[in-house]
């Protein structure tokens, strides 16, 4: 490496650079001081190099993106809207100063999507990248896990599994449209982040997104709510996408239900409530648990330890 | 590993558990919900294995407590006060979970020392082991670099080179106590959070924690505000911790100005203003830089890229 810590700092603070007025110290102290409401929504997410994502898979922008896109989600699944983000870059020292460039600009572009700024950081030495990031977030009334109700219906902000289906393509040198779209999701999802502010409008009574599993996600919210999570498969299968993802899935020989069921990081927003938009997937009752998403082979280990 | 990601931020959850009657919503869901004033300052700080710490150097105690007192040193630094945490861990696998349980421990000691709360949390796999944390906290007027006004004195909280000494010394085996108090220091760091808080009362004109080393530091608030900071060396050397200092490193054949000058992570305040407590060490003049901080080895590459 050519350039030390002054001019990586110099020109990803650059990238960052937010004209945000609720911004009244950004990046150059040892914080940044920023305007904040009576109410705070704090998450944090870490990606991994060879976890997470493979620098010969991604590139620095989509892995930039794929990581801020996992913080502003967690930030909109309580209803709220995402402000600040700090972000910490382990670097190992091998990267070009145009690939961290490249990597801050994808932050940011995920970020000022959603009207975030990011205020601070840090930057270390490692063995391996990790790009951990805080995002913060305003909110009046936050949608918890907790408080789905008997008799609301289930819905998805759309279908999940793109992610997963790419990560599945990714080795085979796919050239179908699908295929590559199915990657593209997989190295930077695209989130409707719309549909989760739409949902805490229409008093969703519980939300949560999906960056695990989807049968996963369910179970926590229906366990949280003390509920029972039905899901009915045929309504998946009216998803115009439906057709798409078990076109891909077939090619490879795989049940499609595995990905739609056990893949994640498409970060879909779940949430219960009544006349909600997106894809309407089942009903809430009394119970515990989950019903109606079996697939062939049982989902073991696919999250065990991430 | 015999145990699950479940298990794991069971028991991490568990420890962080706070009464906190300004968290809203702990760990658990999406993020968590907590009340906050009219201006926050955040921070982000990381500590990368192999880079900032080694799990064969240092318990798993010693090392939450080290990078925990690194973000809440940041905190102080701008005048405010901790409030709270979220902790980005990547663990790789091999850690016990008493190991595990141990960072946590470290990590929430530090924090109630300060009256902060662990909020939320993020928990990766990867191949080596990475503590990112984030802290926030609340601040009327914050104190920043920019603020150093000519005739101001300026300060340090206590002798910064405790744990450059350490790390000098923990190879050799030493037996002194002196020379343990060092690798204490070296290992997690006694941080004076209390002298940060009282300097802000008494309105000190800029502040900063030493993180990386004196000269860095000190140069960052004469540049920031546009002033010169002349440090007089006689100062440092009325400090009753001076002469301790000098032992170890007359010890090892090193020159102690190095630690003082170059050293860095004990996380001491440095700030400027009048009638200030702490060590008194050099007067602000117009100008430009620093003076009086001369050592006998320039401190090249001390820092180039951590």
């Amino acid at each position: 490496m050519n350039f030390s810590e002054a001019e990586i700092i110099e020109v990803v603070a650059e990238i960052f650079r937010s004209p945000d007025l609720r911004i009244e110290l950004g990046i150059g102290d040892d914080a940044a001081v920023v305007a904040s409401s009576g109410r705070t929504v704090i998450t944090t997410d870490t990606a991994v190099e060879g976890t997470h994502f493979n620098a010969s898979w991604s590139g620095a922008f989509d892995i930039g993106r794929k990581i801020t896109a996992a913080n502003l989600a967690d930030i909109y699944a309580m209803g709220a809207v995402p402000s600040f983000l700090v972000v910490a870059l382990t670097l190992t020292g091998d990267e070009s100063l145009e690939w961290i460039g490249e990597l801050a600009e994808g932050i940011v572009h995920e970020a000022r999507s959603c009207g975030a700024s990011i205020v601070g950081g840090d930057l270390t030495r490692g063995a391996i990248k990790v790009i951990s990031i805080t995002a913060l977030g305003e909110v009046d009334i936050p949608i918890v896990r907790s408080g789905a109700q008997v008799g609301d219906s289930i819905y998805l902000s759309s279908l999940p599994g793109w992610s997963a289906a790419g990560m599945c393509v990714i080795d085979s040198e796919p050239t179908s449209d699908l295929a590559l779209h199915a990657i593209s999701e997989f190295c930077a999802p695209t989130v409707d982040y719309s549909v989760a502010l739409d949902w805490a409008h229409k008093r969703a009574t519980s939300m949560c997104d999906v960056s695990d599993a989807l049968i996963i996600q369910a179970k926590q919210i229906a366990d949280a709510s003390q509920i029972q999570f039905n899901f009915d498969k045929s309504a998946f299968e009216k998803s115009s996408e439906f057709a798409q993802l078990k076109e891909v899935a077939d090619s490879l020989d795989v049940d499609v239900w595995q990905w739609i069921i056990a893949g994640g990081e498409d970060h879909v927003f779940l949430a219960t409530g009544k006349d909600l938009s997106g894809l309407c997937v089942g009903k809430v009752s009394t119970g515990i648990g989950v019903t109606g998403l079996e697939m062939k082979k049982a989902p073991v280990t696919w999250r065990h330890f991430q």
